[in-house]
């Protein structure tokens, strides 16, 4: 077995001279990581091949296989988000609200790394890049645990990444690929909290629960989306048919999409008909509750298990409400805390959604597909959180660090 | 054993009423406290002193007597601290950052409180008025369970705060007090991650590493001080000897207190018969490194378990450094991330040591015992983060808090 207890020592000791590393030097070696990656388009593709071809043989779903796959077009994105990284202000060395106390000493709050993040994700050999490139720009060191079925990917990506580094100030050591397809040694990183600050889990909800039952180390939680999109009684009916639309069936298979619709009991009878012509002519198969089958009884009943499931998939549950009071119940209840919408021309009812729905992002009359680091102004990220301690929603580099307090003193002593 | 269950049940229910309650109404009820307490002065005396014989006939020591005892005096303090509470200004609800997106979303983050926080906290019981009212103020429950040793006394004030809230728009059910003195039913707490958000251990180092290898809710760690003045060979020797006898004298048994003393090799001789005689004036046990011995025969020689050992007492130990850098690596190897100290003019080693020093808080020429909510400016503290998660430092209202990303749309769908 690899010794992946010698690079956890190793990305945690890197993690100290990296605190103070320049934003120059990291755009540096930033630039040299897409330089590398750019030069070695051909290996890689090759190493992907055998991603491929291994996964076809284990019998992979196309739709994983497609998330493995990297051609030259996602290999130059790639290469672009790290540019995007570049331009992105670096975050580190801020200081907070400097005050100063009536005794005179000045107390402040500096933003600084905060030391090594073990991200261990699923299938897209992407990832690799973007924590790697994230972590150094935020000046943490960052061990690298993908998939086992992308991993000649990974590897190959590490590989390359930590040789670019070799040329620049930042220590090869800040990234470190785990490349062992033993699931004991996740278990094992997760409770190194000498060597490891935070373990950030992307991948299936079954997956971040085991990671939390068995961490020692604090998780940041990134998760599933089972989001809801309620129409008002004051819905403008075609704004509530467009992001409706757009939030189901653009992108299925991602977190930010809507698995349910809520419809205020006032308005079924006549938006009812209309959302389900318009999703069925894109081919999502319907449930729904008893009420709303009075109404059409062609859809499928939706049972107890729908209300809570997370589809990635053309499918959505439709349930009709008394009251948006008893929206909210029904969201808060079997939501998993991502992103939640509603359709209204109302204010009282907009500002009452937006206080009491439980959740990473609350929307007033937009898709819920924007819930994402781009299309926040984070720039890219690491992952979605969903839980509520540090960070929620969508994690930028300001996510990635911590603060401490510095004080400056001319001699104060406590009374 | 009691209905542990039903209370944190009930705590989490509570919590979604009173996340909407207004500033006025939670201020009323923080009134109401404050009255009920006062009125009832002489039964929590009682209630205190059934707690007192109880800690006498076990044999506590006297340390911890006095931690549990309250008396006038100290109850009128815990009014006085919850009539702080009301002065400041209430976190839920602020808006960080609105800002319009190009395609012309505005998406802001709205501070809300975290939900259901579980304190778990050894001895004193003003802990039991300083959380419910810390709690109610951030819009939060809070289950509370404190030491066997003070339950007369917590459960009374308890009752108190909850019989008080009864007037008020605040949810009874939003302070609950666990008075089953059974062990297992923390670690029963500690796995109720539906109903608990957030818990915060304090009490001793042993106590809250066994929390945080238990739970499966995220954990704040509040923590032991190891902490340490380093006295630079530019420092001012008659403000090194004021800070460092203000930072182990004034209050020896608390966090933020020093339990060593780094020095440059430079000074060493001049200055450490300077502190040797000011510290051994004020009863203080001084052991040392064999450098210090060299100097200063007398004292006794420092074990390694020394370097790591918070001794919370009049006990403090001494070590020879030959640079700036070998301090700071002795301290990050050592400490305990509470609070740490620099005493020095050199411009560039302060500056220095503030970056590279691993702590909540990092001092130029200051007493670490300045490491307080109040002192530093929050009002009220919850406890004192040593991790690196969400809280570092002082945590008051704001960090019983959590953020939502909340987006006012026109209709607005991703291409």
């Amino acid at each position: 077995m690899e010794n992946y207890v010698e690079k956890l020592r190793r990305a945690k000791s890197a993690s100290y001279s990296l605190s103070l590393v320049s934003t120059i030097e990291k755009n540096n070696a930033l630039e040299r990581i897409a330089e590398n990656i750019e030069k070695n388009m051909e290996k890689i593709l090759e190493e992907n091949t055998r991603d491929m071809e291994k996964g076809q043989k284990k019998g992979l779903s196309k739709a994983l296989l497609d998330r493995i796959l990297l051609n030259e077009k996602r290999i130059k994105d790639i290469i672009k988000s790290i540019e995007d990284v570049i331009r992105l202000p670096d975050p580190v060395g801020e200081i907070i609200s400097l005050q100063k106390r009536p005794n005179g000493i000045l107390v402040g709050q500096m933003r600084v790394p905060i030391g090594v993040i073990a991200l261990i994700y699923e299938a897209r050999p992407n990832v690799t890049v973007d924590g790697a490139t994230l972590a150094i720009k935020s000046g943490n060191s960052i061990v690298l645990r993908g998939s086992a079925d992308a991993l000649f990917s990974n590897v190959i990506l590490g590989n390359i990444i930590r040789d670019a580094l070799k040329e620049t100030k930042i220590p090869v050591d800040a990234v470190q690929i785990i490349e062992s397809p033993e699931h004991e040694i996740v278990e094992e990183i997760l409770k190194m909290r000498e060597y490891v600050d935070v373990v950030i889990p992307r991948g299936s909800a079954n997956f971040i629960r085991y990671v939390i039952e068995k961490s020692k180390v604090p998780v940041i939680e990134t998760g599933a989306g089972n989001n809801h999109i309620y129409v008002d009684e004051d819905a403008d009916f075609d704004m509530a048919e467009e992001i409706i639309y757009n939030a189901k069936v653009q992108r299925p298979s991602v977190c930010n999409a809507i698995e349910k619709i809520l419809i205020h009991k006032k308005i079924a009878e006549s938006f009812l008909p209309r959302i389900y012509k318009k999703l069925k002519s894109a081919g999502v198969e319907i449930r729904g509750c008893p009420e709303a089958r009075k109404i059409l009884p062609e859809i499928i009943e939706a049972t107890e298990e729908d209300w809570y499931t997370e589809y990635l998939d053309l499918i959505i549950a439709i349930k009709i409400v008394d009251s948006l009071d008893s929206a909210i119940e029904h969201i808060n209840k079997y939501n998993t805390k991502h992103s939640e919408g509603i359709i209204t021309n109302n204010y009282q009812r907009a500002l009452t959604f937006l206080r009491k729905v439980d959740a990473a992002a609350v929307y007033v009359n937009a898709s819920t597909r924007f819930t994402d680091g781009g299309e926040f102004g984070l720039g890219a990220e690491i992952g979605i959180s969903t839980q509520k301690l540090h960070a929620r929603g969508p994690m930028g580099l300001k996510e990635l660090t911590t603060t401490k307090y510095i004080i400056f003193g001319e001699g104060q002593i406590r009374e």
